[in-house]
């Protein structure tokens, strides 16, 4: 088999095993992202190895070395991953307008900064309480911090709650969440390194508050200038310019991001938000819709790939696993529930909740610490089975909070109609 | 610069490239498919090197050795570029309803088969003459081939023509012609290795019929079996399931024609021709068009980014390349256009003219017999150079075959409104 025809082959058993387990989770009322997520896990190469696992053709490619094969098919799956998760970003900033985004300013930015100091504050304490080295800690405990919002970003948008006020909050908090998990990430591994601290460590930190201000503010400005001269030129060309002028700015604001040492899925969310006021007048959401579709069940069954069933065979790995997911849990709750203090508890618990996923961010953390031997092999596996877990479960507890919810607006209903009588 | 930023820029550059130098050819009337092919031979790797050259993360990633990162990095965008043919052959093959192309069946067999015969005499008679030796003469005649159709039928289709007689004759022809051009490289492969001959080739010329044949009747009832139960189903999810369905087709149909030996857009073209019927019903053609804008661009690109133009510095490889590519060219007006015999000149032209393009095909072979050591690297600069040429003539021509009608046309038209009067 050829490289390219495995990669094709891999990219549609991906496709199909996502699109399967997608339906049948919609038929059981849970979110389509918790089956591709399963089915990632299933297919992934740790477990049935349908996916993620080179054919001769690659190997060749590669000079005959399995390993490298491996992970040149694993980076190919890897971009399809990252460009769906743009995607999904992307689309997630086109309902984030930013004038929505400061009227909930104040709590966001509670909800960020408490919900990154609460899990890492935690997250080390466990780690030092267990008897692991202060820089392993540390990094563990940076994992810990970053929010990976595309998971409830997801949830809330087929529950079609992207509107609310907490849903605001909390893809706000995330921006903020994710700059200053990298600005932990940065701090720890500027330690780790031992040479230059204080002075890097400022700029990197710097550069990442500097981008999403600039970008958010500047963005949205010449956008609001730009819209009409993508409209005249849009008759010259057989091309649809609008989206391609919206899809450019995504892979060039995730490019950029990536660059600056954050997430490419920052610029993507950016490029998005940027977007958001000519969405409507150049029907951007829907032109981009068939583009999710198609791209972004890549990335979930891509995260879901990544979990080692075996990991777990330890019982002190699988303990302290345990112990790290319930601390990772708590945490968000406290940290990012807190700051929503005396709005009601179920706003603090869906805010809360939608912190919870680790996901991608987590697990970047913990590669990065893997690659720089700092992390040991176990510690890894403990790491990515609390971004697994803490992303399986704040779909469904979502869920049921929203489910909740209906069921009560589904009785006040019933009795305003019998009212109404 | 991390692998996946290294990506990420990798994609944002070829885009912006493709987007700004479609653009400009689109107010310079002409193709948009001419401007990505020449901005992916600017930005490539062997001109300007803006994309496909690997980062320090790449580099490290592959264990610092500069090759294999190269080949990884050429991988994923290979990957990219190979699904956005599939993606391009497959709103090709919504455009193309079986029973249309039986209509046209004759006189597609005989442009296929011609088309194939021609060049493939020709242009091994001119390599023997040049006193090449027989099997690598074989080789460069097999690359002369098969027709890249992708390029045609996105003229055709920017032009509005791929409902007219032609275009249908072109189509057809393309895929008999990519089938016999697969057996030509089948024979010519199993004769280099010298070992078993006929019994494999003819297994692998009868898959390859066996599943154009099979697929094309069998998908066609069963589609529109299926078709009923789709639209059931799809108010059970919060998916596209008409849009999931038809790429998962699309994806699987590409990985089945890629395990049986045959190339991967076959079986895209042929997913899209099964769905043409429905195409309607679910509006298939607008749901795909933004995965279109998205990713086809990525090919063309891909495709112009393989000329190295200093290969060209050699006088003695230039001649050779020019004589071969005249001989490509007249080849296909005399074999496919000489299948139209006695439906006027300018049919002939056209058809002749719609199958001149190589393209990646040609690529393909060539590159086999270079990794065979059977084909030197001079005269793979020369398929190189004979592909990339043919691919960029026939846009030119066709257009300027459709210009010379559209003014005929719009002074018929202009006649009759006065005769009106």
């Amino acid at each position: 088999m050829s490289a390219l025809t495995t990669v094709l082959l891999n990219l549609f058993v991906i496709y199909a095993a996502a699109r399967l387990a997608g339906l049948l989770c919609a038929r059981l009322g849970q979110p389509v992202v918790v089956g591709e997520l399963l089915a990632g896990v299933m297919i992934g190469p740790h477990a049935l190895g349908l996916v993620g696992v080179p054919s001769a053709g690659v190997i060749d490619l590669f000079g005959g070395n399995h390993a490298l094969a491996e992970r040149a098919l694993d980076l190919v799956l890897e971009s399809f991953a990252e460009v769906g998760v743009i995607v999904l970003l992307f689309t997630v900033g086109l309902e984030t307008r930013p004038s929505d985004l400061l009227r909930v300013g104040v709590r966001s930015a509670l909800a960020g900064t408490l919900g990154v100091a609460a899990p890492f504050a935690l997250g080390f304490a466990l780690m030092r309480a267990t008897d692991h080295p202060g820089i392993e800690s540390a990094f563990v405990a940076t994992a810990m911090v970053a929010t990976s919002v595309g998971i409830t970003a997801r949830v809330l948008q087929e529950l079609g709650v992207l509107q609310s006020r907490e849903a605001r909050v909390i893809l706000g908090a995330a921006v903020i969440d994710d700059v200053l998990g990298l600005i932990a990430l940065a701090i720890v591994s500027a330690v780790s390194a031992g040479g230059s601290s204080g002075y890097e460590v400022a700029i990197v930190a710097g550069q990442a508050v500097a981008f999403v201000a600039f970008v958010a503010w500047a963005g949205t400005h010449v956008t609001r200038r730009f819209s009409v001269h993508v409209q005249r030129l849009d008759a010259l060309t057989p091309n649809d310019l609008p989206l391609n002028v919206s899809l450019l700015l995504m892979l060039g604001l995730a490019a950029l991001a990536g660059l600056l040492g954050l997430a490419g899925i920052i610029g993507a969310f950016l490029a998005g938000m940027i977007l958001a006021e000519s969405s409507d007048q150049f029907a951007l959401d829907e032109r981009s819709k068939p583009i999710y579709e198609f791209l972004v069940p890549f990335f979930f069954v891509y995260i879901g790939g990544e979990v080692d069933p075996r990991s777990l065979a330890d019982g002190g790995v699988l303990l302290l696993a345990l112990a790290i997911t319930a601390v990772a849990v708590v945490s968000k709750l406290i940290g990012a529930g807190g700051a929503m203090w005396g709005t009601g508890r179920r706003s603090m618990a869906i805010v809360g909740v939608g912190m919870v996923p680790r996901g991608e961010v987590g697990l970047i953390v913990a590669g990065i610490g893997l690659s720089k031997g700092i992390v040991p092999e176990e510690i890894f596996s403990v790491v990515v089975v609390m971004s697994l877990a803490t992303t399986l479960i704040a779909p469904v507890l979502l869920n049921s909070l929203y489910a909740r919810q209906r069921v009560r607006a589904g009785r006040a209903s019933a009795s305003e109609s019998v009212e109404r009588r």
